[in-house]
Order: C-alpha cells, then sequence, then structure tokens
C-alpha cells in the first residue's frame, strides 16, 4: 500500500536518496531462527556493485551492508528473531557537484519532470530517489528472501538471472550455460553472445549512445501450490515486482508476447505422471497456471530500455518551461540492462518468499 | 494483502464463482457526490458480455447489475455516498452438467491442478473462481472508476482498448481508426485486419484449435503527477493489474520489450513547450517516467495465451495422478484475448482512479 | 487501508446500509476445507436479531443469511474453497418512512452531522451506512471466524459474551453463570442482575430515556503465541475492533483501566509449572502479554453508551444550521449495548482468527 | 498490515532493539514541501528522554535524531521531497551485562514468555524487541506527523499530553493548568495532585514496588469530518494506537467507561449554531461521532499498568519450565505511565496526520 514498500507478510520497506548519507531498507515479517548474519548479504550486493566493470558505472562505493536489528546471537551465530530487520547501506561516494549544473533541468527519459510534477519539490542529487541506486537495497533484501526460501523449502531453491539480448542481439539458447554467467561482465549465459556484446557496448559508448537489454530470471525448486486467484496472482506479483525496477518496460511470463502467435495446442503444456508427481512436458506457462505455481521452473523476463543517460543532445526544458538541450556526462552505465539482473533476481526471491509465508498463513498448499 | 482484493485507495473486492447464484464486487473508498446508477454500467457490461458474436462463448446471460449499496438518491438522481458500492451480477446461465464429466481431471493450460496443489478442493463447475467470468466485476469496477475519474478530470478522460494482434497477425497502424472497434467483434482499429481475423478464427475453431492475441490499452487526459516512486509507479501498477487478466502473460508500457532493442538516442522523448505545458515529440515511455505519469498518452499492451479449452486431445493426469488426455468440448471462447479488451480498459480505469486519490491523499499533484 | 475492511489475512468487508435492498459482506483468506453452510452461520445472528424481546429494537427482519459463493458441496456437505465467501442478508422491513421528516436533521449523538461534514451528502434511512445494522455482518463473518478457530484449534475454544453492567449497575461477579446468559434477554451472567436490569428498562423506557452498559468477551482455549509485537499487538488489534463497534467509547483488557491504580506486585500474574506447560495463578494481564498471548483466557471489556434515540428533546441543528429540538420516536433500543454482545464475540473471533492466520504464515507459533 | 507498521497513508515501520546499535523509523507517505530538519523533532525526544527525573529510568542516552533520507534543502532550508524519511537514533548507553542473568527467566509481566512462545528465539537484552524504548521512534515519528497537521490545518492545532492519576490518586481536573505540565516531572496539569505523587513514587520505589497511570491525550483544532465510518473509525484508530503501546491496558474516548453509567440525556451532546459553524455544548464524545470527528477536542485516555520489573520477587519460570522467582533490579521507572504521556502524543498525531491525507485522498471533507 505504501510507496516505498514491498510485499504483503514478507514486506520491505526501501528508504534513501543516491546522494545523502545512507540508503537503506527495513524487512518486517521474516520468519524466526533463519540464520543471517552480513556475509550472507554482503556477496548479492558485490555483484551488483557498480564499478566492477568499464560497463557499469565507475561510481565506485564499498555498498557494505550493516544490519542494525533483527537478529541475535546466543552463541550460535546470528539467527533472525522474527522481529524487523534493518539494513543500511552508506553512501561514500557521493560527488553531489557533479549534478549542480543539471539540477534545474528535467533530463529527458528521466523522472526529474515527473517528481516535479508530483511533489513540486526533488532532491536533483544524483536522480535523488529516483536513482538505481534504490536497487541495492532490494538485493539485500533478496538475500534475506534467500534465507528464507532455503530455510523452509531446503537448498535445492535456485534464483538466477541472466541477460539474454543486449542492443536486439540475443542469445543462442542451445548454447545456456549457467556458469557462463559468473565468467562475463554481462551475466551472459551465451559466450558467443558476450563476445559480440563487449563490441556493441565499446561502439556505443564511443558513440555517446546506449543499449537496451532483456533479462531472464528463474526459479527452481519452487513447489505447487504459492500463488493465489486473482489479484494476489503469483505472475501478477511478479509483474508488479519486476516492472517497478528502474527502466523497465516490459514483463512476460514463460512463452510470454510469444504465446500470443501460438495455436492453443502448440501453448499447452501435457502433464505427465512423474516419480514425485506431476511433471509438465514443456513449460510454456513458465510455472504459474490461474496465478499459482505449478512446481516446473519459474519463468520471467523484463525489458530494461537503455541508458536514458547520453552523451547524444536531446531537446527538452528547463524546470522554467524553456527549451534546453540536456547532454549527459558523468559517470554512466552504457546498458542499464546489466546492473538489473541480480536485481530482477531479488524481486523475483522477495515475490517467492512473501507467497511461501502468505500461503502457509491460509493453511495451504498442504504439507508446507 | 488481500488476493481478491485490487487497489489502495480506491479498491475493488470481487467474489463469487462462474456457476454459483452469483457474482459480486464491493468498490470501497469511491468519493461521495458522484452520480452513479445502473445505466453507467451496463453498457460496459453489455460490450463485454458473452453470446454477442460467433467468436465468443455462447453461454447467454443477461448480466444484468444491480448497486446495491453506497448510493443515495435524494430526488436528483443517485449519486455515491463515500460508503462501500456493493455490486451483483446473478449468473441466469448455469448448466453445470456439462461440466460433471471433467470435475476429476486437470484441464491443460487451466487453474485445476493448481487450485487442487493449493487448496486441497475447489469447486470444478465451470473453474469456480478462476474462470472469466470473474472479469465481469472488474467490468463494472471499471465502469465506476471512470465515473471517479470523470468527475474529477473531466470528460475528456478516454480510456479505450483495441486488439492489434490475433494469432500474430498484427494489425497495420497507420490505419488505426477508434470507430471501427465498435463495428467488428474483434475491438480491431483496422478493418482489414478484422477481416483476415475473422477467417483465421473460423479456421481455428474449424480445426479445433484456438488462437491467442495482443490486447491494446490507452488512456487519454491524464494529467502529469499521478504514480509514485519505487513499488507505487504507476507502470508497476498497471503491470499488476494487466497481469491478474485471466490468460495473460506478457505486459508492455510505451515501447514495452521494443525498447529493449533501441538505441538510446532512439527511445528518447523530446520535450518541448507546449501552450498548455511541456508536450513530448514521442511518446516511447508510454506516458510514464519514473513511475509517475507525463501527461502524454498511457499506452501498454498485453499479450493473451489461446484459448486452453480446445477439442484437440492433450495429455494430462486426473486427481488420482493417473495419465489421461483431455479434450474440452462445450462452449468456448476460440481466442480469450478478444473479450479481454474491455477487462484491460477496466483495469487501466481502476488503477488510474487509485492513482488519483493516493496522489491527492499525499497532497499532490498540485491542482489536483 | 479499507475504511469498510477489518482484518490481515482473514479479512472481512461489508457493505450495505440500513434501508437498501440488503447488507452484507465478503470473507476472504479463509483456509479451505472447513465445513461451512448457512445452518452454521444462522444461530448466531437469530441471536442478535431484532424483535426478540421488548428491550431491543421492534423492527422485524428475519436475517436470513445467504452464502452467495466461497463454498463447494462436493458431495460430502459443503466446505470451504479458500476462494472469498460472500454473505448477504436482504432487509426485508425498511419502513423508509419514519425517517423522512429527520432527513434534514442532524440528530445528537449520531453521525448525521459528521458524515455531511465529511461526505456533504448521506442517506439519512435509518442512519444509512451508520445504522447499527451494518454489525450483522460481523456477526455472520464472525461466525465464519469460529469455524476457522475451531477447525485449527479444537472445540474447546469458546467465545463469548457477558453484559457486566447496564446504566451503572455491576454484576456480582462470584454469581457468574453463563448458562444464565441464555436465559434472560440482556445476555446477563447473574440472575439476580437480571432482574433489577429488567426493571430498570422498563423505567428508562417510559421516561423516555436509554442506558449505557458495560460488555465482557471472553476467549478460552487459544494458545500462547498468537499476536505480535509493536503495532501488531493482539490487544491493540481487539482494542480497533471493539472500538469500532457502534456506540462504543471504551475498551479495556484484562485488569483494564484498574491496573492503572494497582501496585506492581499485587498486578503481577505469577507463572507456575503445569501439565501441560506454564500455568498462571491470576489473570490481571487478561491473557495477553507484550502484544502475544499467553495461553491463559483472553478477557476484554468494552463500554457502551446510551442510546442517542430517545425522546427526551436535545438542542441540536438542522442541515441549513437552524437551531432545532430533535425528540427520536419510532423504534429503538433502550440499551443498544444489550446487542453489542454477540457483536463484541464475533469482533473478537475475527481477531483471533486472523491472528491465527498470520501467525502460520510466520511460521509461529511453534506446532500451530 | 505489517506487525511493525502503524498507519495507511501517513506510515510509520520501526525496527530495533534495546540494546542493538540503533533504533529507528521510516516515516513514509509524508506530503512533500514541508518544513522538516532535526530541530522540529529533537525536542520531543527531549521531553521523553530518559535520566530527566530520578522518576525515570537512570538510562542515560543522547537520544540524538538523524534523518537519513527524505529531505532536500534547496537553500531556503530543509524541506520535505514526500519520499520516505528514514530517522535513526543511536543507542549509547547498553549496558548488555545487566541483563546476562535474567536471559533464561520470564519477568512476570513482561512479553519474555510470549516471546518465546512465538518465535522460539528472542534477543534478552533489556526486552529486545519488546523494550519500551522503541516508543522514541513513535515520538520521533509523531513530530514529522505534527508537522504535516501543522502545514495543513494551521499552527492552531494543539496535541498536548497529561497524567490525570498515578496509583489511583486522581487529579483535581477544576485545577488543570497545561502550564503546570511543563513544570514537574510527571506531566501533571495539577500541582497539588504532583506533589502527592512525587511522596506516592519515593515510597514505591522504596518499597520496591511500583505505580500505574493514567493519560489524557487531547487534539485542539481539528476540523470536522475526519476519519471514517466503520472499520476506519478515528475512535478505533485511536484505540488501536494507544492500546500498542507498552503496558497500556485501557483506552476511552470522550465520557469512556463513566458513559456506560449515564443516561441517554445526560451524554448528549446539544448542538448550537456558532460563528463559525456548529457548537457542541458539552464533549461527552471526545469529538468524535460515528467514527467521524465533530470539530470539538479529540479527547482520550489510556490506561498504564504499574511497572511489572519490581524488586518484589514474583513466582516465575525459566525457558525450561521450572519454578523461579523473579527480582528485578537495575534502572527501571517506579510508573512507565511517566513516560508514556508523549508517546499517546505521538500516537495522536500519527492517527489524525493518517486521517487527515485519507480524507483528502477521498475528497473529503469539503474544504481541507
Amino acid at each position: 500500500m505504501s510507496h516505498n514498500t514491498f510485499g504483503h507478510l514478507f514486506r520491505v520497506t526501501t528508504w534513501g536518496e543516491s546522494h545523502g548519507p545512507a540508503i537503506g531498507c527495513v524487512v518486517d515479517g521474516c520468519p524466526p531462527g533463519i540464520a543471517l548474519d552480513e556475509t550472507r548479504i554482503q556477496p548479492f550486493l558485490d555483484a551488483r556493485r557498480p564499478g566492477t566493470s568499464r560497463f557499469v558505472t565507475q561510481r565506485r562505493e564499498a555498498d557494505a551492508v550493516r544490519i542494525l536489528s533483527g537478529t541475535f546471537d546466543a552463541g550460535a551465530g546470528a539467527v533472525t528473531t522474527g522481529t524487523p530487520i534493518a539494513l543500511m547501506i552508506e553512501n561514500t561516494d557521493q560527488r553531489s557537484g557533479d549534478y549542480a549544473g543539471i539540477a534545474a533541468q528535467y533530463r529527458p527519459g528521466h523522472a526529474d519532470f515527473t517528481y516535479d510534477a508530483k511533489y513540486g519539490v526533488r532532491d536533483p542529487r544524483g536522480g535523488g530517489r529516483s536513482s538505481a541506486r534504490e536497487t541495492a537495497c532490494r538485493v539485500a533484501a533478496g538475500a534475506v528472501a534467500r534465507a528464507v526460501l532455503a530455510h523452509s523449502l531446503g537448498e535445492g531453491v535456485a534464483i538466477r538471472g541472466a541477460l539474454v539480448a543486449i542492443g536486439g542481439d540475443g542469445i543462442d539458447r542451445a548454447a545456456w550455460d549457467w556458469v557462463e554467467t559468473t565468467r562475463n561482465p554481462f551475466w551472459c549465459p551465451d559466450a558467443a553472445a558476450a563476445a559480440r556484446w563487449e563490441r556493441a557496448l565499446d561502439a556505443a559508448r564511443k558513440a555517446g549512445s546506449s543499449l537496451g537489454a532483456v533479462v531472464e530470471v528463474r526459479a527452481q525448486g519452487i513447489p505447487a501450490g504459492l500463488g493465489a486467484p486473482v489479484y494476489g496472482k503469483l505472475d501478477a506479483e511478479l509483474a508488479g515486482a519486476l516492472m517497478s525496477i528502474n527502466a523497465v518496460k516490459g514483463v512476460e511470463i514463460g512463452e510470454g508476447f510469444a504465446a500470443a502467435a501460438l495455436r492453443g495446442e502448440d501453448n499447452a503444456d501435457a502433464m505427465r505422471a512423474g516419480a514425485q508427481g506431476p511433471v509438465f512436458a514443456s513449460n510454456h506457462a513458465g510455472g504459474i497456471l490461474g496465478g499459482i505455481s505449478t512446481g516446473a521452473e519459474i519463468v520471467a523476463r523484463f525489458a530494461v530500455k537503455p541508458t536514458s543517460s547520453i552523451l547524444t543532445p536531446v531537446p527538452s526544458l528547463d524546470r522554467e518551461g524553456r527549451e534546453i538541450e540536456v547532454r549527459t556526462t558523468g559517470r554512466h552505465d552504457p546498458c542499464v540492462g546489466i546492473r538489473a539482473a541480480p536485481v530482477g533476481e531479488a524481486m523475483m526471491a522477495c515475490v517467492l518468499a512473501d507467497a511461501l509465508l502468505r500461503a502457509r498463513g491460509q493453511g495451504a498448499p498442504r504439507g508446507l
């Protein structure tokens, strides 16, 4: 309900601006007794961190997360206590001066104009609240969500993301290799595509341009029965979660938009009897039917628009309504989609943790 | 939080199964003093109603809506009183017998298996709660949302939907004519495409198959400043709303997935000074930046999978886990996407009415 | 968030005006597989029904409840399906004419002026939405909540209410007898007090006056561990729930206001080791510590003001701001507190059912 | 919905344990453009702070609040931006060692047993999350709520609290003097009562005992029309808010429990025509009718039980279920009710700010 809160029983409230003293979040509703300390969160922040390759913003921050509440160590390692978990990340590399010149400008593709239209006031430093820096909190909260899922469903749960296209150049799905996503700076599961993307991104940056991307996130090990009918559909929750990530313009589940071009018999996922229950012969549904998980892998994709901050000048307005041209210099990712992969994973983890707690609350599915 | 409630300040709670005595909804949070009686709701239900052409289910229902609460006529016509508006539609053509045979089967592509996995019990008659019949309540609530928007923003607000593709065959956007959407049974804005779709659907039905569709919904007359940062983004709310419609597998805003293939300078919407404020030279953003409306037309699309109920047999299981083949006879739309257009409009209207009330609550945007 | 919705996971949304065609509610979040048909709800409505004695309003309504959704009978009796349960009660004895004369008046002690101040429009017939008639829906929803509690916690759960004072004349607690509450029209557990109250109420009515009351509600069989810290405290939820009943002006838990006059050692509830876990030697806490149930009986009381509709004239205003005197004729209870007892029980049942589902959602308390 | 979040549109989420590194809160939904910096919050924390007299805990903390987000200073002083306001207070005087001995004990009257029953794990240091230290965050959030009310309703809004009884010894209401509440350490508006209370508290402490208290909070300058029907009643929101304060066992509005002993004509508040609208000749209703504010002063009271931490030994159990006696040494208030006054004020401010925003969202009351 709150504009800055996500989830129902597993709830994440984030706060903070790009250039304030810190950003953070409060994770409320986490069950008690789950092992949690900073070492279980920091690796996910490190993976998302800026400055790790020449393809992401050169802003350098340690992004060190601190747990301020909600855990207690009675001697056997810190565990969650069921009370709210406050996480904080200090902003250490702010360089507010970089942005002083554009405080009075509306950067095309950014939220400058709309924040002003809505609030009449905004923090212009680095985009303020609209900065993608907020997503660091999502990644931190996602790490807590992963701990919840692993605690309840076992270590077989895996939530992973990969870029499947940059600038319209898609991967060869036959070459998909999860290990490869850790070897290149693009979370790309196809080594050949990664090599092409490297060249494309270098060219785009040289041209003062930017590229969009498509990210795919998948969850393995999720049992059938999570989600709910009607407005609490698991796919509806995922769609809202993924669309809330900065720069995302589209979300799809399973076959997605391609399903609209299929015939009924080609889109059907045949069910067969497996050793541990029903098995689906295909997964056009992306693991969700009627808003409820089927037990198959949950598959979602989202489209990230090209970075709006580009060197190429774009006609725009200033706050007084005068026509200007905006040309953005400074530290910016040539493809913001690259850093969106861990954020998409985190949102999927949060949605699933929330769905798990909600399902339990309603006494279903059986056995959970 | 509730699985069957949609919205925050303008809240819609729906109830009812396909073959129960009635379906209905409660619309809470509607401001007082807005003219409302059944004549302002019924036309939208009539447009969605089954049985209106040979391309939609032959189930025949009057779908007559009754207002049971929340309005009062002090002599000058009924107006809303600010109290909850209960709407009810009786189910008059239920034919439960049709479905008795498949109560123990899991129909592929339907929620039969997942409802059982979650609840251990389900109403199998016509899909029970998972039936698209629930969407009649959305359309009714959407009519109330339209009244809220018109009351606050003026009659310039227009929320309209159109099918832009069926079975992978897209319209010619240059031929777009809103009037045409009322002349063919497909909400198709391109007469030539409508003619092709008619042939394709006849062929699909004859083959015992079905087709998917893509629906576009647009809102004109929405001022800048609606929506909110982070998790309350207007596009995130729309994505969740549209993805919650039965059979929807993808949602996109403005340029959508195509944006991921554009370069930054090609995706940028230049701003120019207009007579009544900023004007956008293009609308790749679909009227939303940073989760907040820009004042440009709001544009969303969603993909609807082909009808899962087909004559072609599909391997499946029964409730005891035995392998069977399911072949669905009975009254079914060859393309469920056709009837999704008014539902998409209704969800967009609800999201915008809710965003309007929330924005006002927070004292923004100025002037609303 | 919604003004007409109560609860979090077990959610009740009510609708309807005193003199509209019907009133009703939607109960969402009820777990599946619980036996439920009208016969499990109607007895509670019958107990609350007007016209059952000369001490409650003579409005005569069957108050027959219908279940419109959310249950299915597969042959072994109807059970809940996990989908929203819509309940409806038709208004059959409306006599709107009775109220026509006072449509333009502000009845002292009623919500007439405040509804107008808030909404600028109101349904004046019988108090419209502010009528105590709405509480019939609470009683119906409470019956569903009882079914949830019994299903999960066993038949040992008992939620009962009793009047402990009318017009300042309190019962003798030593004479408390639950059976007696069903023998007199006052839900009075003390036969001697009931006899005195009968005389006092007859005298008050004869004098055109009215009396207030104090109601006590108790829940037995609730395990330790329901509720939550801080804002989700079980006592805070109960306080909000009971204060939301019409005409209630005070709520207390356990020792309540009297605790403020005790010394620490006198208010302490000593704990001893019992056969099935901790036992409390006293229950000043009313079964709740730190917002969480202790396993002892949960005890709450609430104060109901005297009926505002009295024959004695009271200075007031009309809608145009002119000074008038209001004297209320028609069918009114001389003590609205009498009919509040089943409503208080119902609210306690709803709070506890919700707390049970929420606790389960968060994986606690252990064993539930 | 969240256990640690309070409010709907003006939402406060608190976090932190008594002996963790810090406590804090996130205030979301605050309208933009309101002057806010630490100097507008700190005075309220200073007033609540421990160690200010010998009658409150000797724990000494600066309780210095920091604003970490949600404001921006464009040169004319910091104002809110509409984004979440994160407030943090570091814990500087923790002395965890004091509590090590009782980690395995259940202190009577405290949440030790119930937290264990619910969560199976707890932070025992200083009561962890159940410590009254959490209320510092409420006071800080209340200061923001006051700024919202003053910004919207003018400086005429005054929300003030006073103790009206300690240990059963009530004030002389005829002697009420708001200035006096700032002169004695008891927030007592009656100098004579304050002198008596001083003696009583000294005696109680000497005896190793403790006393309860009754606190009254009042809001002046609140217009008619705030609040809502049914479950969103202003008095229901207040009751839940005040009952959520540590150690509170009862809440009443206006005449409260005393109303239950009045006759209808004696409890009626006559309305007369005043220069600026309706005037009430009395205020038995405490400024609320039908859940909506009348424009009269809003009056609530709450009962605080005597401090549970006393030197007098009380029979109890340890975590293994063995019978023990608990005797609490260390720094504790002999009457926790004293420090509850500023907390009650803060909760009332938060409830009213939230009601104001919600009312505006629904387009009512007119003119706000």
